[in-house]
């Protein structure tokens, strides 16, 4: 285990720029080692997003008392990208620069801290995206926190607020998948080659940026990305547009290797529920979703826009009965009433 | 202590924006509340950075073993703002937005999480910074992990590589007040209202945007801010400059409260290593900075760039000897050598 004290501060910083490779900016306005990064303006509106991600929250990656690692330190450094890149996708924008605020806890020896900067390095060429600054600190909890910058060419945006009545609900991949492979790494059922899309989806998200231009494009107005559940993120169209969404739970597009680790019941939860897929979810009209599936992601139609309970999302069962999300997972509550 | 689950992730921050009051950004093309920020683009280029203040490293704000608090959240608050708009300040910018990713530990119960919050709202309004988006995590130690935006209208900017030879050299305010504040607070002294200018230098730094505007207005082109320490930092700019700077001992602006508290040894100890001021340090023509002083912040002359030692930055005694910084404070360590 090699100290990262020893290179003091600088040096790590020096060495994470090397090892970042053509994932640093290198040819910007103002590149990394000045107070501040600087870059001409593309498109004319800037879209800003900020996450962290929590060691022991969002991931483990050492033995923790009876708990085994639920990823490795490149794939913690590829979410922390793929995550903040999603929230660009779902406005519907381009990524371009990452900021990075690193707080390293006492798990973190100098080959870990070259494996997160090789995961983070790995998400931002599949995603377009370069880092142009950052800051390093120790701590006693390792904490990365990621701002992600983008553009809009003409300022139109997918928002939340734009659900309109009578508009079709779809959502991209097929979500609950990360949630999957989270709860078989628990399950201590990560090895078996059956699950690895599941694990894969859970360590190595790929966000939706194609995706989000598309839906624009396709003037497709109201879009989410899916990070606390599907029908929890439904909920937050919902609320902004003030309009009721139901998902049809016959019409999931639940993923083979999920109803089959699982069986279809846990599926079913999993997609409503699961959080952190990065898969998108818009409202629109019918055709225009239709036309969105692609051949490396399907958009699946899955539910619709209605008047009644305005500001919630639900879920459909096949007996008629309705199920509200709740923020644990919409599993833990009972439906609470037939449907209308 | 109220707790902060009572509230839920998105009870806790439709809190924090209300208690933002007009610190939030509201009236930006998309205000906080969709998967990101955006705003149409001020000026031809956008200036960013990241700084994350870490609860024990940065501050304190519980008792800790035999150490006793060292600011308050609100104090907390402040200075996450004011650390990163000082970067901003010095690139000669105007800063725009902050993006918030706090991660809250055991110790933020609902009032410290409101104090923490009415910091940060006071640090905008005194910046013109306003909050435009953000991310609320629990974690097992408080961190501040701020990004902010600004911009350039020309894209002329202060830069660390831009010191000339001959050029003079000169910082603003009384560098090495903050690390005075922290010393008298470490030491139980933090009660004298003689030290109150010092204690204010730690707690409510404020960051030098008017003067970095003026700068770049007079055409001086280097520039960084006084964040690791007077001669640390001229160091960084001896370094992206390929030249030497020689600081003055005798010529320090050393503030009245720091000399009256440690006397003029420490206090000019203090001025060369300390950290945290927030203070600018610009390099240029001689009368072009001696024209920068204004009634709200005096600037000094303190040193020259020499040709010798090109990437060092060094003090230079009544004795003629050479003092080198080291990262954890220039004191700690003898002189080199005599002056050539």
């Amino acid at each position: 285990m090699t100290d990262l004290g020893a290179l003091g501060e600088f040096g790590l910083i020096e060495r994470i720029v090397a090892r970042l490779g053509d994932a640093a900016a290198r040819d910007i306005l103002v590149p990394p080692g000045d107070d501040a990064a600087a870059w001409r303006n593309r498109g004319a509106v800037t879209v800003a997003t900020t996450d962290a991600l929590v060691e022991g929250v969002h991931w483990r990656t050492v033995v923790s008392g009876a708990d085994a690692p639920t990823m490795s330190w490149a794939d913690a450094g590829w979410r922390a990208i793929a995550s903040n890149v999603s929230d660009i996708a779902a406005m519907g924008a381009m990524p371009d620069f990452a900021l990075v605020s690193a707080v390293l806890g006492p798990s973190v020896d100098l080959e870990a801290l070259d494996h997160l900067v090789e995961g983070m390095a790995a998400a931002c060429r599949e995603h377009g995206v370069r880092i142009a600054g950052g800051d390093v600190d120790r701590g006693s909890q390792t904490v990365l926190a990621v701002t992600l910058l983008g553009h809009s060419e003409g300022g139109t945006l997918l928002r939340r607020n734009m659900g309109r009545l009578d508009d079709a609900v779809a959502v991209s991949g097929h979500p609950g998948m990360s949630a999957g492979g989270l709860a078989l790494l628990e399950a201590g059922r990560g090895t078996e080659p059956a699950h690895a899309a599941l694990l894969q989806a859970h360590r190595r998200p790929r966000a939706r940026v194609e995706l989000g231009r598309a839906a624009l494009d396709a003037s497709v107005r109201c879009g989410i990305d899916v990070s606390d559940g599907l029908l929890q993120d439904l909920g937050h169209i919902a609320e902004a547009s003030r309009i009721g969404i139901e998902v049809d739970i016959e019409r999931l597009p639940l993923h083979p290797a999920a109803t089959a680790a699982f069986g279809r019941a846990r599926a079913i939860e999993l997609a409503l529920g699961g959080g952190e897929d990065y898969e998108l979810a818009v409202t629109g009209p019918d055709e225009r979703l239709r036309a969105l599936s692609s051949a490396s992601v399907p958009v699946t139609i899955v539910g619709r826009v209605v008047a009644g309970h305005p500001g919630e999302a639900w879920a459909l069962d096949a007996n008629g009965r309705r199920h509200l999300p709740r923020s644990a997972g919409w599993d833990h509550f009972p439906p609470v009433e037939a449907a209308p």
